[in-house]
C-alpha cells in the first residue's frame, strides 16, 4: 500500500516525482479512448524503470504458449495486446546532454490526470548535470471525438540560458512486449513514409495474425506565436523514423512542440489504403489544431460524465477514486465495436494479455447497462454471440458434441488461450455467467428481440454444455458435477461446487424459458433455429428438466448453509480473524497446496450465487451463509469485496459493506496489492462501482422496474449517482435528510424506493425520507 | 508398437538401418557403468534424427524453471543430467565427402548390444556417393570394472580404393541439452591440454553447480598389427580439442582406430587434481590396452549375471527382454555410491532430468535387494537419509515445522525439482514408499542395525509430516488428509486416497514399533537421537498412535472394495473394456479435466496398496478389490502392469498376470508407447523383474524368511531366477515337473516352497512338484 497522490475531486496528481514509483504511476495516469491506449510514459527520454506501452485495441499477437508440463488439450498460443509504436517519443539533448528524470535534478514536478477534460498534464524544471536547467510542460489526451486520432504538446523553457538544444522526434515500432514468453518481437515493417522532418508514417504488420497498423505523426515547433520552419537531419531504420531538429532557445520564453498521432488499422480497413488514411486522419488534425481538440475532448468528457457519474460529499478520497474507476472503465471500452471487450489491465499494461475474462459479463456489464446506452451492452453481448462457432470448437476439444459451447476463461477472437488446466478446462462456471449476461440485458433493457435474434441460439449452445458435463452418480441418485474450479480459485478440481451447480441448473431452466418465449413470440425466427442448430426441442427440454430438477446442491442442514463443495466441512475450520497477520496474504505467504486444502476463501462463490440469484433466498438465509462465509474469505481477489459489500448492505450491515467498498475503491491509487506497476485493475472498478449503486444504492431491476433501497455511509454527507434505463436518465442524490431522484430526462418513469411505488414525470424530482428505513 | 529388432536370448540385434528408428536404437543400445553412460549415438558424423547423449552420473545442472503460470512455493529450478563431453567422435573423410550413414546407401548393417559381455558393436558397409566403398567394425564398452574408462575400437577396411582418408578424433564439450529450457549451454570451459595428436584433454565446468570435469582421450591409429605414427594437424577452439590424420588405406585391409576416454569428476577429486588423474587413468587404460578390457568387461558382467539372471525357456522374445530389462538396471546404477540414484532414463536420455522419483523405492530396491550385495540397497536408502535436512527444509517451505519431512517428488541433491502443484505438492505418497523402503530392507537383509544408526531418524521425521498433514474433521469424526495426489496421477487433488491414508497410518505405527525397538536395543544410541531431533517422545507417540487409530479410510460397504478416494463412486462407471479403442491411450486422447473425472485409472493405487500391505487382507478382499479396480485401469504408467501381474498371479489368474507381464518387458525394445526415442523406462523394468519373480515365482519374505508359490506361465517350458539373500545365492528353476532350487553358495538356508517348509544345505539341490498346487 502507498499513498503518494494527492488527493483532489477531479483529478489525480503526483506533486514531486516519485522515481520508486513511477511503474505506478505509469499506470494509473494511462489514457485511453476505447480505440487505442496507452501508459503514461515519458515523451523524453526515460532510464529509470518503466514499462513502455502503447496499444490498440484489438490488435493481438498469439504467443506461443509456455507451460512446465503440458497437458492434452492446451492451446498452442496465448493472445496477447501489442505493445504497438511509441509516437510520443521526443528524445531531448541538451549540450550533449539527454534530459532524463532518471539522471537529473527534478524540482517543481507535478503530473495530473484531469479526468474531467480527458487530459494528462505534467510539468517540471530539470535541474541538469551540465548546469541548465529546463522547465517543462507536456499535455496530451487520445481523443474522443476522433478515435484515431491523438495529440501532445511538449513545451520547454529555458531558465538560466539562451542557446541550441537538440530535439528529435520519432516513431518506433521497434518495440517489444515485457512480458513476451520468448522475448520475440511481434512486429514487421511494411513501408515507412517520412516526406520531411514535419510527418513521418510507418505501415508495419504483425507477425502470424498479419494486423496492418499505420502510425504517422505529425510534429510542429513553435515559437512566440509562430510555428518554425527548420530543417531536420533523417533518420530511417528498420520500423523506425526519427528527426532530428537543432533548435535555439531563449532564456524564460517557451518553445512548443506540438506532435499529433493518427492509427489507423487493417481491422478497419484495407490494409492497402492505410497509409493514405493515416494521412488524412492527420491532416484532420494539424487542420484542426492542438487547442481546438483539446476543447472538443474536454465536450465529449462532459457528456460522458453527465450519463455515469457518482459524487460523494465530504470524502475527497472516496470521490476521487470512484470518478477515477468509472474514468478508466470509460476510457477502456465505448461500446461501438462488438469485436472489442475489456481486458483485465485495459490499455494500462500487458499483463493477463488483454483479453476477455468471465469479469466482463459478470462485474462489467452492470457498469455500462446503468451509464451508457443500451447498444453498449448490446455489444458486449454480440461479442460472445459471434464467438459461438469457436466455443463449440472449443467445447469438441473437450470431448463435448452436439453443439455444445464452452466458452474460453481468456480469449481475445474466441479461441482458448489460458493454459491451467484446473482453471483452463475446469473453471466453467463463465459458462453461466454468459448466458446469465442475457438474462440480465434483457431484464434491465426490455429488449426481448434480443432473444429470438441472438440469444436462444446461445443459451442452447450452453444448455448442451451442462447436460453432458454432468453425470448421474448412483451413489446419490442425483447429477452431479465433478472436477471444476469455481468462481473461488481457492479450490481447484472440486466435486459439486455450489455456484456453478446452481448456476448450471438456471441456465437449463431458463433457456428451456427463452425456448418457449421464442417459439410464441416469434414463430418463424424458432423454425429456422431449431434446424440450424439441429434443436430436438422435445428430447433436449424435457432432459434440461430433468437434469435442473435433480441436481445435487450441497448443503449442511446443521448449519443451515449452502456448501461451497462437497466436503468442505472436512476441512479445519478457522476464521481470517484468527489467523496470524504475518501469514496474509495467503498466495503470497502460503504454498498452493496449503491454501487449497485450508477452508480460507479468495471470493466467495457461495455468496456470489446468493448475489445473482438473491430473490431466491430468504434474509434469514442469506444471512447465515454470509455469517459462515464472510469470515473465511480472504478477499485476495480484486472482484470480491464488491459482493460482499453488496449483500452486506441488503442485511442492513452498513458499517461492513462500507468496509468492503473501501477494499476495492482505492485498489490502484494506493497501490493495495503492490502490483499496479503492472497496471490498473480495470473490471473490479466495474464492482465498485456496484458497491456504491447497487450496495450503497440499493438498486435492483425487478420486473422492468427500478427498485432502491438506499443507505447513507455514516462517514459521508451524502452521494449521487446516474442511473440510465430505458429512456431515462435519473440523477439519484442520497443525503441525510432523504433520497432524491431527479429525473434528468423527458421520459416518464415509475420506479420504487424502500418498496414504495413512485412515478416520476420527465424533468421530475422525487424526494423521500430515507430517515424513517434506517431508523 | 515396433518390431523391428531381432531376437536373441542375449544380444539385441539391428538387422539393415533402420533410419527412421535411431533414436529408438541410439536408446535401446545405450551403454552404462554406473558411473558414465551414452546412448548409441554413432562415432563418424550423422546428419539424421538423433539425441546426443554422454552422461556423467550426479553431475547435473539446475536448469531454470520455465512454467505457464506461477504457483507459490515451486523451486527455482529443474535439476538435469547434464549431456557431457562427446568423446566417441570420430569425422572420417574421403575424397572431401564425410561418413555419414544419412548420405550414402548402408548395406549389411548390424548393430549389436552384446548383454553377455556388457559391449555395443556395429558393422556396416557404406558405399558413398563418390563410388567409395567402405566397410566398418565399431565396437565400444565402459569399463565395470575401471568406472572411469571407456574404449572403442574403429576397424575401417575400403572395400574398392586404396588411398588416403581423413580421420579427425575429436572431443567436444560445446554440447547442450535438447530439453534445456531456455536453449542454455551448460559446460564452460576451464583449460585444455593437447600435447600431441594422440593425447587430449578438456577440463570443464558446469555453470552454477561447478562440477569440475576432466575428459581425456587417446587415440590409436593400427594398421597390420602395428600402431601408425601420424602427424596430424591440431584444432583447438571453445571446449574442443581435436587432431586431423591423414591416413593412407590399403583395399580390403582393415585400419583400426582406437579411442580410450577417461571421465573424471570434482564429485571425486580435488577439482586441481583432475587433468593429472585423467592422465593416470588414460595411461591405465592405454597400458592394459582395448582387448584385455575387453576380456575384463566380460569377466565383469559375467559375475553380474551369476547373481541377476533370470532364463525363460522356450520364449526367445520373453528371455531377450528380461535380460534386456535387468541388463539396462545394472548398467545404470551399482550401488557404491550413496550420492547416486536410479533416473526414469537412467543413462539413456535426457527426459525427466535424470533425477531420482519414488520409483526407486517403490519398484527398484526390491531388485537390487535380491540380486545384489546388501551394500547396494542399503546405498540407495542412505541416499534419502543423506537429504533429510533438505527433505524437512522442503516441508518448511509448505508450512511444516518441528522437523517434519516431505522428500521431493522429483530430486537430484535432496531439493525438489517438479513444478506442478498438483505432483509437487501433492503427491505426498512418496514419503510413504520411503519409510516402506527402510521396513522391506530390514526385512530382507536383517540388518536391524540399519535401524538405529538412520532408520528411526528418517522415520520421525516421515511420521512428523503425516501427523500435520492430516487434520481432524469434525464432520467425519476421524482425521483426514485433503487434497493429495496419489499413485493414480489420474486423479488430482482429491480428499482421503486410501493408498495415500493407508500408509501414512502404517508409517505412524511403523515409527512407533521402530522407536520401542531402538530404545530397547540400543538405548544410546536412542537417547541421542531423542535430543538431536528434539523428539517428544510420549507425546508424538501418543499422537500419531491416535492419529492411525482414528484414520478415515473410504470404502464402499455395499461393493465390498475399498474406495481409491472419497467419491469415487459418484463417477460414472464404466469400464475400459466397454470403451471405443479409438479413445486410448487417454492421455493422448481427452483433455486432463476429462481423463480426471472419467472413473478410469492411470495406475490402481488402491491395488497399490494392497500389493504392500497384502497380508492384511484375505484373499476374497484383495479378489473383490482387483475385480473392481483392474477393469478400469488403463495402464498409462509404465509401473502399473506389474502389480496387477503379481496380485492376478496370487490370485491363481495365471493368463492375466502373464498378460500384465507382457506390457511391460518389452515396453522399450518394442517402443510400446511410442517414446523409447526420449530414453528406455528404466526404473519400470524393475516391475518387469518384479512380475516374474514376485509374481510368477511368488516369491515373498515373512519373518526373516524366503517364500516361493511359483506358477509355470503357459507359454513357457521353464524359467529360472536368481535370489542372494542373506548370504545365500540360489538358483530357482520353474518348469513343467515343478520347482529345482539350487543353493549355489555354501550357506545353508530354509525357506518355504507353497507354503512347505524346507531346509537346504550349501549347494544341496530341492527338487518340488508343482502340478499338485495348480492341479
Amino acid at each position: 500500500m502507498k499513498q503518494y497522490l494527492q488527493q483532489d475531486n477531479w483529478c489525480i496528481i503526483e506533486e514531486g516525482f516519485h522515481h520508486a514509483h513511477n511503474r505506478i504511476s505509469e499506470s494509473v495516469f494511462s489514457l485511453g479512448n476505447g480505440h487505442m491506449g496507452q501508459r503514461a510514459n515519458f515523451e523524453e527520454d526515460y532510464s529509470g524503470e518503466t514499462l513502455q506501452g502503447n496499444y490498440l485495441a484489438g490488435v493481438y499477437y498469439p504467443d506461443k504458449t509456455r507451460v512446465g508440463w503440458w497437458k492434452n488439450g492446451y492451446p498452442e498460443y496465448f493472445a496477447k495486446v501489442l505493445n504497438a509504436s511509441n509516437w510520443i517519443g521526443i528524445h531531448i539533448e541538451i549540450d550533449g546532454e539527454p534530459l532524463d528524470l532518471a539522471q537529473c535534478e527534478v524540482k517543481e514536478f507535478t503530473r495530473t490526470l484531469n479526468m474531467k477534460e480527458g487530459y494528462l498534464e505534467r510539468e517540471f524544471i530539470a535541474q541538469m548535470k551540465n548546469g541548465k536547467a529546463v522547465k517543462v510542460l507536456a499535455t496530451r489526451f487520445l481523443s474522443i471525438a476522433n478515435k484515431e486520432i491523438g495529440a501532445l504538446r511538449y513545451a520547454i523553457t529555458p531558465l538560466n540560458f539562451s542557446g541550441a538544444i537538440i530535439a528529435t522526434p520519432y516513431l518506433d515500432f521497434d518495440v517489444k512486449n515485457q512480458d513476451a514468453n520468448y522475448g520475440e518481437k511481434f512486429w514487421e515493417e511494411v513501408k515507412k513514409y517520412q516526406p520531411n522532418g514535419k510527418d513521418a508514417f510507418i505501415v508495419a504488420k504483425t507477425k502470424k495474425t498479419n494486423f496492418y497498423t499505420a502510425t504517422g505523426t505529425n510534429f510542429q515547433i513553435w515559437q512566440v506565436g509562430k510555428e518554425q520552419n527548420l530543417h531536420p537531419f533523417l533518420t530511417d531504420r528498420d520500423k523506425y523514423l526519427a528527426a532530428t531538429y537543432t533548435v535555439e532557445l531563449k532564456k524564460n520564453e517557451e518553445t512548443v512542440f506540438y506532435k499529433y498521432v493518427a492509427n489507423v488499422t487493417s481491422r478497419d480497413y484495407d490494409s492497402k489504403q492505410l497509409l493514405e488514411i493515416a494521412m488524412q486522419r492527420i491532416q484532420t488534425a494539424t487542420t484542426q489544431g492542438f487547442d481546438a481538440m483539446k476543447e472538443a475532448q474536454a465536450k465529449a468528457w462532459e457528456n460522458k460524465w453527465a450519463h455515469s457519474d457518482i459524487t460523494i460529499e465530504g470524502d475527497v478520497a472516496a470521490q476521487q477514486a470512484i470518478r477515477f474507476n468509472i474514468f478508466q472503465l470509460d476510457q477502456t471500452y465505448t461500446g461501438e465495436d462488438a469485436r472489442l471487450n475489456i481486458g483485465p489491465k485495459g490499455f494500462t499494461g500487458e499483463k493477463y494479455g488483454g483479453s476477455t475474462y468471465w469479469d466482463t459479463e459478470a462485474y462489467c456489464l452492470a457498469f455500462y447497462l446503468a451509464t451508457a446506452s443500451p447498444e453498449v451492452a448490446r455489444n458486449l453481448l454480440l461479442y460472445r454471440y459471434k464467438q459461438l462457432d469457436k466455443a463449440i470448437e472449443n467445447a469438441g476439444k473437450l470431448g463435448f458434441t452436439d453443439g455444445a459451447a464452452l466458452f474460453p476463461m481468456v480469449t481475445m477472437n474466441g479461441e482458448e488461450c489460458h493454459n491451467e488446466w484446473e482453471i483452463t478446462f475446469e473453471e466453467i462456471h463463465r459458462n453461466g455467467a454468459i448466458a446469465r449476461a442475457v438474462y440480465d440485458y434483457v431484464r434491465y433493457t426490455g429488449d426481448e428481440s434480443y432473444l429470438a435474434d441472438f440469444g436462444l441460439e446461445l443459451l442452447i449452445a450452453i444448455a448442451r454444455f451442462w447436460s453432458q458435463r454432468v453425470n448421474f452418480s448412483d451413489d446419490k441418485r442425483k447429477f452431479v458435477m465433478l472436477g471444476v474450479t469455481g468462481p473461488n480459485e481457492y479450490e481447484n478440481n472440486i466435486n459439486n461446487n455450489w455456484y456453478t451447480n446452481t448456476i448450471a441448473a438456471w441456465c437449463m431452466d431458463y433457456t428451456r424459458e427463452v425456448a418457449d418465449f421464442v417459439k410464441r413470440t416469434a414463430p418463424e425466427k424458432y423454425t429456422a433455429l431449431v434446424g440450424k442448430v439441429n434443436f430436438h426441442e422435445a428430447t433436449e427440454i424435457a432432459q434440461w428438466k430433468h437434469i435442473a430438477e435433480n441436481m445435487y446442491y450441497p448443503t449442511s442442514e446443521k448449519l443451515g448453509v449452502f456448501l461451497q463443495q462437497e466436503g468442505y466441512l472436512d476441512k479445519e475450520q478457522i476464521l481470517v480473524a484468527d489467523l496470524d497477520k504475518k501469514h496474509l496474504p495467503l498466495n503470497q505467504k502460503w504454498s498452493w497446496d496449503r491454501i487449497l486444502r485450508s477452508c480460507f476463501i479468495k471470493q466467495a462463490d457461495t455468496l456470489q450465487g446468493i448475489y445473482v440469484f438473491e430473490d431466491r433466498y430468504d434474509m434469514d438465509t442469506i444471512e447465515r451463509n454470509f455469517d459462515f462465509y464472510e469470515p473465511r474469505t480472504v478477499h485476495e481477489s480484486s472482484l470480491s469485496p464488491c459482493v460482499h459489500a453488496i449483500l452486506a448492505a441488503k442485511l442492513g450491515r452498513q458499517e461492513k459493506a462500507y468496509q468492503m467498498y473501501l477494499r476495492t475503491s482505492r485498489l490502484d491509487l494506493d497501490d493495495y496489492n503492490n502490483d499496479t506497476e503492472d497496471g490498473c485493475h480495470i473490471t473490479s472498478m466495474a464492482g465498485t462501482w456496484m458497491a456504491v449503486v447497487q450496495g450503497f444504492g440499493g438498486m435492483r431491476v425487478r420486473e422492468g422496474q427500478l427498485h432502491f433501497t438506499p443507505f447513507l455511509p455514516e462517514k459521508w454527507e451524502g452521494y449521487t449517482f446516474k442511473i440510465n434505463f430505458r429512456g431515462a436518465l435519473l440523477r439519484v442524490r442520497v443525503h441525510q435528510e432523504g433520497v432524491t431522484i431527479e429525473n434528468e430526462s423527458t421520459q416518464n418513469i415509475s420506479l420504487y424506493v424502500h418498496g414504495e411505488q413512485y412515478d416520476l414525470a420527465g424533468k421530475e424530482v422525487l424526494n423521500t425520507n430515507l430517515q424513517a428505513v434506517f431508523a
